[in-house]
């Protein structure tokens, strides 16, 4: 992408949070701030990064966490499973290689020793306190013992598989803030490798706390490859998606074993989570035959397919032990997919969904005697009023598993604003504890994501969770929406910009109306016009109330309010404006 | 504004629901739709339509109402106040006329015959069902009964100024469909009368329900003239606005006299509803000294500054019976203004916020003892948690008189998507019966909305109003869900464009992934492909157990499942399979 894209903000700079006790450096972006009006000095402001130290897309990033997971001493490089063209897809086969191979560095993979599991959960279980978890407690400005017990509680994930040392850790739980995930990947009717590595950068830029490669087109592994060695956000796939790809799109010759390789080989590339729709059973499928919109979840309309195809259950279900053995190896989490979610707002909290979950639960706790890391997956398009039952039933049948939602869209006639309609029931359902929240774009239901539609998607779930992280009342997170409002009711509007969650497009807005570099500076706003702005006469109260000696008038004046209301509010009280005036 | 902006969809006409007893025909939109794959036939559906009739700005609309109005009897012609340059501010005067002279009729002004009400809520009151109450029924779909106890209770209103006639009646409350207003007007640093007149034709093509001409520049009289007689629907002002323009901008030059003229000027008009902002009593003043953004209501600010520069009370608040008796004789409604709503989540649900409302549910009820309607307006930026206490405390206070906000934004941080931030708040608090939502354009705080913008607000607000309907259980709110989930389910791609709330801008984004003509009637969506399709497979289940027979074969599965869970859910019974097979 161009350098001018991922260029900082003038006021924005990389700056580090250090625990040096434990040589652990967090980086953050710090807003640099003009001095009040009254000459008092404004310190910068620092916020959560999610962008990383950023790379060459041909180079990768620093393998930041190698030594870390290297000095537990419970990990050992192996050969590992042999590459196959088909990986890439029918069309690498053809050609002989992928359409752009990775040139750098091929990390040899890393799997636990016998006997050993290596997840963050099951060190946080022992009581150890890892170098991931240092880093999250200083990212997220927390005791490192509340981050040890919510891993161990399974209240929370830090997805870190040990084959993505590039990754910068991040934990996923509702005690902590909320993360949004953002989407990508090509399909068979579109898209390039550069590109998708374009749209990593792009979505971690304006905020995406893990992203996930949905590829279902040509060169699955290759762009994966070039996506995992450039990513400081943990990555998640859905392993079904190439799976599928291996055998021709035919649901009905999946078998476990092509999956089970397909897994390992993800695996020993580093995706830190999958998500895997083992609760889509059999007995569910016929459930869905009444909806509205049936089965939407890809996922889960491929297991429904394979398992109307052969009429036995989910291979996912019944060998979902192996998997928790193979996850605990190289600490991959699991995000239970909801393959039957609803696809509607008339399909919400039906039978079909609500029966999937307590199979999710299940399966959650099966995943916990492994010491593997859970996630639950959550819906999709759901009324405002059936939002709440959601996390709230996950929370209680999941022994408060963290809840991963894609929105839910709230209505469903707004194709092209499904940000919009989704972001809505994003931030009710965050608010009552969903841990991260699924973004959605302008082109859900209508096509893929392009740049645009990306950051919008982003910015627009930043929103999301932010606004549910100050409805919990999250320590700190109102910081930055107090900054910006003194900041405009004292006009510098240049810090607005610079506070604001996109500052080119806030400073572009009003350079429409008023595009002279004065008026950044100018004490009103282009809504009044010069000659008259209520913020001045704001000021201006501030000016003849705001002082000490005013205070105790206003103490005074509160219990005259307060008299006032007391006698029926409804008479004239003149002594009222004496206590009004400053002489 | 070119024709093809305001061209309809082709799948749209205009329709007409018919009351023949009393000759009242509602215009709705009908949306044509193909049949199902099967050949299953999808009648039309119709929707609510706010764009009116079309007029040709120089001419305007034709007197709609003038006769039910006459037929009443209660009301007589007069020559009306002495039109007056200055109306038009300093340049008209200067000019000697407005920049734009209105070329179209000039009605002559009607008023109420002396001693008479020509409220509908007096009319409501004494049981009397108006030609407006019956096009309100229709339009709602609900019972000509329920219109009139809501009106007569309060809580409800029917802005209908007698002397906009070419309004098409619509209801504010509770009880019925949640309402959006969408502001335009020009101010001192922008826009012409032409591009207002524009932005409300624009603005109710998309769907706002009433309009605010907010104007505070030059031709203010002109300009709502231009309006009023070119707007299906209610329009609303804030007249200190035009006040503070006839005495040069300074607050402190106010007076009751100049006011009340341009009230009586606005009267004449015709607008619907005024906001008034007489909560802003001096008392009150001092306690916004300590906040984060003090004052950010232009009115509000307006008052207090009048309030400090005198040490008076506030002389909207003074002679405020002075104003019922005012807009009793034309069917004004009042929107009692918040004029210290909080400007930032830091000053959300503050003390000086319900001094205010204390105030205006005194001011509420004296107001219906004129029998003028009222409603009453609220904040501006909350955060989520905070939100319903907002409109619970504002019913219970002012006994259930319409709750009509701006936003709430829910959060600080993104200015340039405020639209997104305010549309979270608004469909928290119109689910708990904000009977209004004003939206909030991507250039709030930055600058004045253009055409886009307002586009982009009105669709975002008709989101949260109908997802607030939805969450509301509003008979027949889920019909265009449905209607179009079902087609999206059906790949009628080009029905879920026409079903759509912008059906341009979703078939746009579809084309941008599939523009061939083929993909829209093609049996896959962009996102999976042509080789696989997650609607496909669904179809293939409702094929298998959709019929009759195999609803009976669910309801015994339905069974099986439960007994399945009652079992614990984790021992795998093989002849639920058999239950599963459809041999």
């Amino acid at each position: 992408m161009s350098t001018s894209e991922m260029e900082q903000h003038p006021a924005h700079s990389l700056a580090f949070l250090t625990d040096d006790e434990h040589g652990i450096r967090v980086p953050v972006t710090e807003i640099a701030l003009d001095d009040s009006p009254g000459g008092e000095a404004n310190g910068p402001l620092r916020v959560y990064r999610t962008s990383g130290p950023g790379s060459d897309p041909v180079v990768g990033l620093p393998a930041y966490r190698a030594e870390w997971v290297a000095e537990r001493g419970d990990v050992e490089p192996y050969a590992g499973r042999e590459r196959n063209l088909l990986d890439d897809g029918r069309s690498a086969v053809r050609r002989g290689e992928a359409s752009a191979e990775w040139k750098g560095a091929r990390p040899v993979p890393l799997r636990a020793k016998p006997g050993r599991r290596v997840t963050q959960m099951h060190y946080a279980r022992a009581g150890v306190v890892t170098e991931e978890m240092r880093f999250v407690a200083l990212r997220e400005n927390c005791d490192v013992e509340l981050v040890r017990s919510e891993v161990a509680a399974g209240r929370a994930i830090i997805p870190s598989n040990i084959n993505h040392p590039e990754s910068e850790p991040m934990i996923i739980g509702k005690a902590f803030l909320v993360k949004i995930n953002a989407n990508i990947g090509n399909s068979a009717v579109t898209s390039s490798i550069a590109e998708e590595v374009d749209k990593l950068q792009w979505a971690t830029k304006w905020g995406a706390d893990t992203v996930m490669d949905l590829s279902t087109g040509d060169d699955i592994h290759t762009t994966r490859e070039w996506i995992i060695r450039n990513s400081p956000v943990p990555i998640g796939t859905v392993p079904i998606y190439q799976a599928l790809e291996k055998v021709n799109g035919d649901a009905s010759k999946l078998t476990w074993e092509i999956f089970r390789d397909t897994v390992i080989e993800q695996c020993e590339q580093g995706v830190d989570y999958m998500t895997i729709h083992a609760g889509v059973l059999l007995r569910y499928v016929p459930l869905t035959a009444e909806r509205v919109t049936g089965i939407v979840s890809r996922g889960g309309s491929i297991m429904a397919g394979w398992c109307l195809a052969h009429h036995e259950e989910n291979f996912l279900y019944t060998h979902f032990d192996e998997l928790c053995e193979i996850f605990a190896q190289y600490d991959v989490a699991f995000s239970l997919g909801d393959g039957l979610r609803p696809g509607s707002t008339a399909d919400a909290n039906d039978a079909a969904q609500f029966a999937e979950l307590d199979t999710l639960a299940e399966l959650t706790k099966r995943a916990w005697e492994y010491d593997v890391q859970v996630m639950v997956e959550g819906p999709g398009h759901i009324p405002f009023h059936l939002v709440r039952e959601n996390i709230e039933r996950q929370q209680e049948l999941c022994d408060g598993a963290p809840f991963y939602t894609l929105g839910p869209l709230v209505t469903d006639i707004a194709p092209g604003y499904d940000h919009i309609t989704s972001a809505i029931g994003a931030t009710e359902i965050a608010r009552y504890g969903t841990a991260m929240l699924c973004y959605v774009t302008p082109k859900e239901h209508l096509g893929l994501p392009n740049k645009d539609d990306v950051k919008t998607g982003v910015i627009t779930y930043k929103i999301a969770a932010h606004a549910a992280d100050l409805a919990k009342g999250h320590p700190g997170a109102h910081e930055r929406d107090d900054a910006l409002s003194k900041a405009r009711f004292e006009f510098r509007w240049k810090d607005q910009f610079s506070l604001s969650l996109d500052p080119a497009t806030a400073e572009a807005f009003h350079d429409e109306t008023l595009p002279a570099e004065p008026a950044k500076t100018a004490h009103f706003c282009s809504m009044c016009g010069p000659k008259f702005c209520s913020m001045r006469i704001s000021q201006d109260i501030r000016n003849e109330f705001g002082s000490k000696e005013a205070q105790e008038a206003i103490a005074g004046m509160r219990e005259k309010s307060q008299e006032f209301l007391a006698a029926g509010g409804k008479v004239y009280l003149p002594e009222t404006i004496a206590v009004g005036s400053p002489e």
